[in-house]
């Protein structure tokens, strides 16, 4: 029998699997994980205040680090009061490793406060869960954990894991399990998607997952360049790399509206690791499919498909000589005067650091963001991809632990960021280099927009109080600095402009509240 | 067909069955119910900036006013951050009526990015779940919902509403439909028990669910004294009326030793609306079932019955000229100097305002608190059902607004605080009278003491960094400030009293950080 406890086996066997961070919430039934973190010195524990902060935090290393970090959550309201950033990391395809305590195997027929349905909750993510009963599997059971959560596109595993699977003795490791690796596209799917682009109609095509680094929207580019298509990225990306050297490819837009003209006119539609257009949500008398009518939709590569060289495969058909158009160089003016939706971003796009890291929850407030930072050095920016709101903060945070040496900007909106408001809390705990830009224009701007949208009854005094975030006016200044962040707060763009050098210029997190008022 | 369209007829059919609040934090998907509110005045909405608050508060106010309140929750995500909370409300028996918003019908075939699986979040929750697909069922729909959350001992009922079923045309108000009253004890298993107090050997009498209020604490006097019985209270009730001129009846300890302290020597546990006394957690070595050896277990009433109405039958029996021991009006003196884990509680009960509302998450500062406040005036105390925290300060907030006339007091340790910190702008928002005592010992001090408890190789530096709070302090004044709430900070027992008293006096919410050092 080993030495080992299953906690002990369990932390081994994910390090040796290449999982060094786990963003951890405990409670009693983790104790015994919590105490073996001292006998593997090569895994890191970050605390977090809040389940949510720790899974979005995951979602953002591992977007970032490409490879997951396991989470450590306390049983089913554990991982209930995560569950909205597993939902967006399983929109992302993000390798999760959720490691969820629960009572001892003996302890759950007494049916004490905290016994819950973890598996129900589990299985809502429509990823992986396994239940490690006994001590000496909980090696084996993490191994596989890890290889599922990596198995191409990515994806979120969860493993349950009682408490005296984890105290017990004879906790045995487990060598990494290879995941499955993303499938390479058939060539006759590449030759018939090469047709369609060689046709002579319309086309567009819209690109996804992990084509959306340097490599696939090269290929994106150059198709486009050679046949006249439209690219476009997905509207909510995991990571896309953008910026000056990088072809800068318009993400398909949020409203139908958007779409509706973007689409104009195509005749196909090709997707390649995203999904064929549709609504995000559904409004009276309009349509939830957004593919023009009478187009037709071609899949060249499914999103757990080698997307990147799917893309290559057909850029090599159809633009062989043909380069990638790249963005230049360029930075819009420092704006001055009082902040307004359409200043505010020029600002980032005046001062964005090289090597960036946007985490993006700006919503309605960053409309006009993506054109003022095309041309900004390269950086990359995450996505709400799930819609889940709460994300920015946590997902920030994940990044900055990922890369320490890059600079991180969370562009969040003041109605998303009392969800998971804690992870300011970890930011400076960890001494991160995060700078949150903090859009305070007190309102759920998106949802006066959409009140009006859906066509409800708009304007009724009961309603518009729902959609009101100004009484009380949140002071984030002093949430930020009550969590130990520091924290200064910008009415101008000048304001903004030397805020924001001096928190890029400081070690450690920064917030900047920036009063901007609503676009709408 | 009606002029409603299904939202309105669901508000109206809420509010018909005497649904009159609806804790709110809506999205796209809920805007035609945001906007159907308006026509509807009987219905009050309050917004809350993250639903676990919307949950929380939902819970609070029914312990309160004894009638559900309403949430609206924006789809599986929305359902799943409130998740926690609705756990604590199951384990209280809290008569919720959830309304979670969804796509439009034909519109969840595309897998839109919210899309997610609604119903296995809700069946985690053991209550009542359905969706009302038609808008003609919808306010049928409602009247089913309000009735099974009501069915005793009351429950959480989870109503799915697409967003077409809730903006179509043609919605139907439905009357009241009468929920399932809890049923009488027979005559037998009364008389049974009976026979158990007047058999000569050791018994305990264990009391939980509506046996908490003063009816039925006082048939337990009754029994307890003329028998000799011990009588205890559920470790944690849903809502115990407390105070001078009610029986004081000690609950049964959280720590399992305290369990075998209470009931050694004990021959026979009669159970009335509680469970057989089972150990919160596991613990290596240690039993879950704490029954003492030996002794039998008696049910008179199940929780869904009438237990108090058992209750008095078998006082009546046993007791029949006997009287409940009421606590005499008793306040501890004022202590002075530094705050100290057991003179902080002391303050409380010298000022402890006549007919408050305790919601107490004040876990391991709080061990002292019933012998400080049993002789204070008659108030309730709200408590931690479920294990999940970050309960205080949302179920402090309902319990606000279901009793504006009641000075509402949440004591709130600082490591649950954080879950649903949010809480305190609904507070100002709603100029709810809520004092917040926020005991602040900078660390998750319970689980430095269940680290022990458990038995894992205690103290490494690792595992105590994940149980402390202390890097960076927070600065709950000036989180609370930015919150709306106005604040101070008590570091001596004077300052604290002081504070509390102005609290207490103004209205609307306050917050006072109290700076206590851990107990263990």
């Amino acid at each position: 029998m080993s030495e080992l406890n299953g906690a002990q086996s369990l932390i081994r066997t994910l390090v040796d699997a290449g999982v060094e961070v786990c963003f951890a919430n405990p409670g009693t039934s983790e104790m015994h994980f919590v105490a073996a973190l001292d006998t593997v010195p090569e895994m890191r524990g970050v605390l977090a205040l809040f389940e949510g902060v720790v899974t979005g935090a995951a979602d953002g290393y591992a977007r970032i680090a490409d490879k997951p970090a396991a989470t450590l959550l306390h049983l089913g309201p554990g991982l209930g009061n995560g569950l909205a950033n597993l939902h967006n990391a399983r929109r992302a395809h993000t390798p999760i490793v959720n490691v969820v305590g629960d009572h001892a195997t003996y302890h759950k027929q007494y049916d004490a406060p905290l016994e819950s349905d973890i598996e129900a909750v589990a299985g809502s993510l429509e990823g992986w869960v396994r239940r490690s009963e006994h001590t000496k599997d909980v090696g084996a059971d993490a191994a596989a954990a890890v290889a599922a959560s990596q198995d191409a596109p990515g994806r979120v595993a969860t493993l349950i894991l009682p408490a005296d699977a984890s105290w017990g003795e004879g906790g045995e490791t487990c060598a990494p399990i290879p995941p499955r690796v993303a499938q390479a596209v058939d060539a006759t799917t590449v030759k018939d998607v090469a047709e369609v682009f060689g046709a002579g109609e319309p086309v567009a095509l819209l690109i996804g997952g992990s084509a959306c680094r340097e490599e696939g929207l090269r290929a994106a580019s150059r198709i486009a360049a050679a046949t006249g298509a439209k690219v476009f990225v997905e509207t909510f990306p995991a990571r896309l790399e953008r910026g000056a050297g990088l072809p800068a490819i318009e993400r398909l837009g949020y409203l139908a509206e958007q779409v509706t003209y973007q689409l104009d006119g195509i005749k196909h539609v090709v997707v390649a690791g995203a999904k064929a257009p549709v609504s995000f949500f559904a409004y009276p008398g309009k349509p939830s499919d957004l593919v023009p009518d009478g187009a037709q939709v071609h899949t060249l590569a499914a999103v757990g498909q080698d997307i990147t060289r799917a893309l290559t495969e057909v850029a090599d058909l159809v633009a062989a000589d043909t380069e990638p158009v790249l963005a230049q160089a360029s930075r819009p003016a420092l704006p001055s005067g009082p902040l307004t939706p359409q200043n505010w971003v020029d600002v980032i796009g005046a001062l964005l650091p090289e090597n960036a890291i946007i985490a993006d929850e700006a919503n309605t407030s960053g409309l006009l963001l993506p054109t003022a930072t095309a041309g900004a050095p390269r950086h990359d920016i995450l996505t709400l991809t799930g819609g889940a709101i709460g994300y920015g903060m946590p997902v920030a945070t994940g990044a900055a632990v990922a890369a320490p040496d890059r600079p991180v900007l969370n562009l969040q909106s003041d109605g998303s960021a009392l969800y998971t408001i804690s992870a300011l809390w970890t930011q400076a705990r960890e001494n991160l280099n995060v700078t949150t830009v903090l859009l305070n224009n007190r309102a759920y701007a998106i949802l006066r927009m959409e009140l009006q949208r859906v066509g409800a009854a708009s304007g009724g005094p009961k309603a518009n109080e729902l959609l009101d975030l100004s009484r009380p006016d949140m002071d984030f200044v002093k949430i930020a600095e009550g969590m130990g962040v520091p924290a200064t707060r910008a009415t101008t763009a000048e304001e903004l402009a030397e805020q924001l050098q001096r928190a890029f210029a400081e070690p450690g997190p920064h917030l900047i509240d920036a009063v901007v008022p609503p676009l709408l």
